[in-house]
């Protein structure tokens, strides 16, 4: 394999965000459309909408058969992929399919391939990152990640129910060193055993995370920390294509806004819930990165007004 | 009968808000509760939320059997109960079973009674009404409450799925002559023939209201109207003990808002959207009334100024 880095850029500057998560091809079926082998995975929806606010570093493992269009499409985000190894073998795939009711989906195949024996490891420049996200991997392979950097400033990990059934205790050893957690609806109440949302992101609160993200989808997300709550609508779309990673676009934009300005205030946060419900409004309406690659900072500012025009209260 | 309205107090003023819908006896069961024939019906839940806000005239029908004790708690709250009829019979009663995830519901039983010859004839001081809410009740009846008010300046209907499936062509009637239709999710959804939400919204409007406000239950709300769409999510209640009637507390809260501010701007529905979150807050946290009836003009601006807090985009 080429080294990621041109000859001509010697020395990239380290990434202000590191973004560790799975980087796959996506075969997804909605009731309107389908879409075979497309670039996907947590670290990719996550990079693509930090790219936009701050240098952000990827974490991650493909394999030989990643195709080079993709990784061109990653750089010409200007990510820093210095952290995407290559092993032998298949790139990681995932197969799912939508109800018509967006909100309910079921997975027909997953092929963890190369992602089986993932174990990450930064480059150097990546260890000084200030802020990180921990996407949706075994809290063991985030650990190991959060383990190999310095002194982060700000750190959230992503989950999924499956590791909350199946490695609790490496997950609960996760909570006890981030400061923010995301889940989403089912998530929220499988890890603390509340129905009520509120009521379970103020358990989960109790975990270890000074601040829960609850991802709503359609219905928008609120983050729960010291300062109180933050209530952050969705913006409306007319067409969702694919609710794909739009969870990951969100956690993307939020931490990408955080680490663009540097300071972690409740202005800050709360300014990090627009640009992150704005992310994944791009990232719903076509499937893989077609929309958010055509997106720039005119019409990321133009939806974050519209949005803050709609949800101003009276 | 005596009359409605003690000597002592010879001539009211007239309703600045007239609601029509259903007065009732509700028993409902909850996973954690369950509470027996407790005043309920959507024009209680509206008036009372609307009562702290303007002059408020119900329309409805009660039975013989309805309880001194039950008009006295809608005497205490200060609506005007001239247009409340009482008829031979029996009051209308509800019997309705809810999941642990309280957005499923079940209705067990419905008895019409007095409720199945119900005919509208509204005193004469409410005919000069300027704001109408017609709660859920046959959209004929709607019509009928309407036809009665000489020039009202703002009229907003509510539905539910019986009358878009059996009365399509009354309700049809309705929406041509009503300025915002309030529809849940599910309503929403079949009124249209949409499945996303904003794209349903867009559609009803074309129906005939310029408004079009969607209520998501713990989701919160949206309005689109001719100066685009306004997000107004959910009050967080961490212990919702029984939802029932909060559609029409946000409905009362809000046509009570606006019903004493007389306007009806952009800013006004705005602030009208913000109190009916408040107001379905106190709904939901206890059975029928009892939580609302505790509430006092200082308890709902502490809850409007914690939600703006909350809300406040960044």
């Amino acid at each position: 394999m080429s080294p990621r880095t041109p000859a001509s850029h010697p020395a990239p500057p380290p990434p202000r965000l590191v973004v560790v998560g799975s980087v796959g091809l996506d075969s997804i079926e909605t009731a309107e459309a389908r879409c075979e082998e497309a670039l996907g995975g947590s670290a990719v929806y996550a990079c693509a909408a930090a790219s936009f606010f701050a240098r952000t570093g990827m974490v991650g493992i493909v394999g030989e058969d990643f195709r080079a269009a993709d990784r061109r499409r990653l750089e010409r985000l200007g990510l820093d992929l210095r952290g995407l190894q290559t092993a032998p073998g298949r790139t990681f795939r995932w197969w799912g399919v939508y109800d018509r009711d967006m909100n309910n989906r079921s997975t027909r195949e997953t092929q963890l391939n190369v992602f089986a024996h993932f174990e990450p490891a930064l480059p150097a420049p990546y260890r000084a990152a200030p802020f990180v996200f921990l996407g949706n991997i075994a809290p063991a392979l985030q650990r190991m990640v959060l383990a190999q950097i310095s002194r982060p400033r700000l750190v959230m990990a992503d989950t999924m129910d499956m590791w909350i059934r199946e490695t609790p205790g490496d997950l609960n050893d996760v909570l006890r060193h981030v400061d923010i957690v995301a889940v989403n609806e089912s998530e929220a109440r499988h890890l603390s055993g509340e129905e009520n949302l509120f009521a379970a992101a103020r358990r989960i609160r109790r975990m270890g995370p000074s601040h829960v993200l609850v991802k709503k989808g359609e219905h928008g997300a609120f983050l729960l920390g010291p300062h109180g709550t933050m209530i952050a609508p969705a913006y409306p779309v007319e067409r969702v294509r694919d609710p794909t990673g739009a969870g990951d676009a969100f956690a993307g934009g939020f931490m990408g806004a955080l680490a663009a300005g540097g300071r972690v205030t409740p202005a800050a946060l709360r300014r990090a819930l627009t640009v992150g419900t704005v992310m994944a409004s791009f990232i719903v309406e076509a499937f893989s990165l077609r929309r958010l690659e055509r997106a720039d900072g005119a019409a990321i500012r133009t939806r974050m007004d519209a949005l803050r025009a709609m949800v101003r209260p009276g």
